[in-house]
């Protein structure tokens, strides 16, 4: 795994199914000890690569030093379910639903799509209560499942938190906040720019050339001693601080995942509190949380803010109702409405291009914003992970996922048009 | 960090005093980012050494790939406590009483025992009530502490379930459990010896000798990418294989951690589970635990069962209640009587030599048993940290600590009187 995102990299050309892929069928890391082909090891194997990473999304703290996000001493608030007959005829109705794929010419069933996906957990929350909950290879309801790029949209969540209560303030350039940051092209951002990935900043991430800064963020980030003669950035804070400028900042959005580590180190340095402390804080010992959730640390103890959490399918569907509800969860408000209408509002339409699923798109404190009939938007990972929040539908649709290749173009086809089913589905039923 | 044991070989001749080491005071990892003397990092620093020791044993899996020992998705079971008046005054009562230390010709006081053992976190429960809890250093009531060696105690006490049961038979040789021992001293060796530490294995800890035993099985356990060139044994199992014999089996006990790793193979061989998984099943999501635990593992995700768990003050109380009442807590049963009653009755004391601060005891199912009035044992990790149970005073008693050096011998002499004094004073109130 690279330590500043999945790669991806060795997926293969024509991937195994998701039933041939399975970590369970596969027989990874089964066995005391497993047989030497079933190991998948941090130092010796790239267990980050499909098909190991199956197994891999569920194990991340069994590679890597992590810091805990408590959910705190407390009891946990159970979701409410329906009644057991209600909830299989649910399932079932849901499972039959059909929709046609972006860009296909044949209709496929919500379950089919769970595979077509490389589904690990599905679970879909309406009007407050749960329609539909699938648990597929490495994850069961008391396990967890790294998030990846959903991450951020929890980075800048708390980020749009402080700045709604007046905490942060988003004009500020980042050497205002972080004078340190020196001459790098972060510098010169406001706030709301690095928030909204608005940045004029370089950071390519082709994973086929070894320069690429991807490569070179990885190993500033990697906790493994570096290797001998290594003279780049320790960490991910020093890895900000010499960042160079492409193009201006604040004339569109770029996908980089530098960004949200930059809003980390902000939000910590206002608050004086890591990322995953103010995550526990201000979230998950709040909302009722079930499980723990823990976040990967570079050499020095610094969370990954653009992708380090790994969390429980139901504490993201906490998460999901928290924004649907306007930041009241079990009759608690735990943050200002205001974050969440200035999030579902989306961001500057006109910047943000490139992304053929997300037409007429927009990114905004790190969540995707999809300007769709629905109001809907999203945090996304790279491999299919998501929480889907479709406030016209009340519904919030969790999804772990362990596709086979880190890009969700190859995912979004047969997802989207599917959340827009089901939440149609459920409008017409209720 | 060793990864088989700590060392404290960077002890101060004079170390600082707890609260001139206290990690608050000290300014570790405080700030974003911290100063780079106030760093403690994995690669480059010596993190398990005193003082940074004192921090780092609340902060292991910062450091480390680790595995959870789940407490599962229910709500925890509260303690129960004393009104705040009286836990106020049992407080004062308590802090203040005085005991003479081993060899000692001055009394102390329970207080100062505190200070003198670097201790972290003190909770002493009686008869089923908290009677006192206190925090220092680096923990907080929901923190958690490594608790290193008394980690063997929970594979023990596994073990020892897995026996009372029948599923474990711990008359058989090691090599008719695991075939694949193959010619290592532990082949010929009973299950009962491991679990009791009898057997004649070669394994040294002298931590001035760079050829010692320990510094192998540490070189073998690392989950870091092993040196260049390097060629022995790759993970805890694999250092088992190659054991040599030093004595005979059955004649004398010998405190070695690579028993306690011998008897986790066995256990999950046995049940074709991890011991992490295990203790979460059969303890953690049984005894109403409030944390989940975490255990550091090897390269090949093998859970260090000599000395890997981090638990919370709290939880380890509850450990040491179920051991009280015999397997029972919250009114239920979770494993039979006669687990306890065999443990607590010890081990062979004529096997039993070398520990001056215990002059009759015994160790059995690596449980340490003084065999005194109260009928006391004890799990103990090498920094001072113990579940010390005493039957007679209807008493649990649970320290954390992170004392400078790896050694009870320099703990012991201000620990154990000041527990048998609390032990008297609880009686006599009640």
């Amino acid at each position: 795994m690279a330590f500043a995102m999945s790669t991806g990299a060795d997926a293969q050309a024509v991937p195994l199914t998701a039933q041939d892929s399975d970590p369970n069928a596969m027989g990874w890391m089964q066995g005391f000890p497993p047989p030497p082909d079933k190991l998948i090891t941090q130092p010796d194997s790239n267990y980050f690569s499909f098909p190991k990473l199956r197994w891999s999304v569920c194990h991340l703290r069994e590679f890597l030093p992590t810091e805990e996000i408590s959910r705190g001493l407390g009891a946990p608030v159970p979701l409410d379910y329906p009644t057991p007959a209600e909830f299989a005829d649910l399932r079932s109705e849901i499972d039959n639903l059909t929709f046609m794929p972006v860009n296909g010419d044949q209709a496929m069933t919500w379950e089919e799509s769970l595979y077509a996906n490389y589904t690990d957990g599905m679970l879909i929350i309406h009007k407050g209560q749960v329609v539909y909950e699938r648990y597929f290879g490495c994850l069961e309801e008391s396990g967890k499942h790294a998030i990846m790029s959903m991450t951020k949209s929890i980075t800048g969540l708390l980020g749009e938190i402080l700045v709604q209560e007046g905490a942060l303030d988003e004009t500020l350039l980042v050497r205002d906040v972080i004078p340190e940051i020196g001459d790098s092209a972060f510098a010169t951002a406001t706030v709301r720019e690095v928030m909204d990935m608005t940045t004029g900043v370089r950071y390519s991430e082709d994973y086929s050339d070894p320069n690429a800064d991807i490569w070179l963020y990885s190993a500033a980030a990697s906790p493994l001693p570096k290797p001998e003669g290594y003279e780049g950035p320790n960490g991910y804070w020093e890895y900000l601080q010499q960042v160079q400028p492409d193009g201006e900042h604040g004339i569109s959005f770029h996908y980089k995942t530098i960004n949200s580590d930059m809003l980390g180190w902000i939000i910590s340095r206002v608050t004086g509190k890591a990322v995953t402390e103010l995550a526990s804080e201000r979230l998950w010992t709040r909302m009722g949380a079930e499980q723990d959730a823990y976040q990967t640390v570079d050499g020095k103890g610094v969370p990954f803010a653009g992708g380090g959490v790994t969390a429980g399918l139901r504490d993201l569907g906490r998460l999901g109702l928290l924004m649907l509800n306007g930041g009241v969860i079990n009759g608690e408000r735990l943050f200002p409405a205001e974050v969440v209408e200035s999030i579902a509002a989306g961001g500057d339409q006109s910047k943000f291009a490139g992304f053929p699923t997300i037409p007429n798109g927009s990114y905004t404190s790190q969540w995707w914003v999809f300007h769709n009939d629905h109001g809907a938007y999203a945090a996304r990972g790279v491999h299919g992970q998501t929480i889907y929040v479709d406030p016209t539908a009340e519904m919030v649709l969790v999804r772990l996922a362990s596709f086979p290749r880190a890009q969700n173009g190859f995912i979004d086809p047969t997802s989207l048009p599917a959340y827009q089913a089901v939440a149609e589905f459920l409008m017409a039923r209720n």
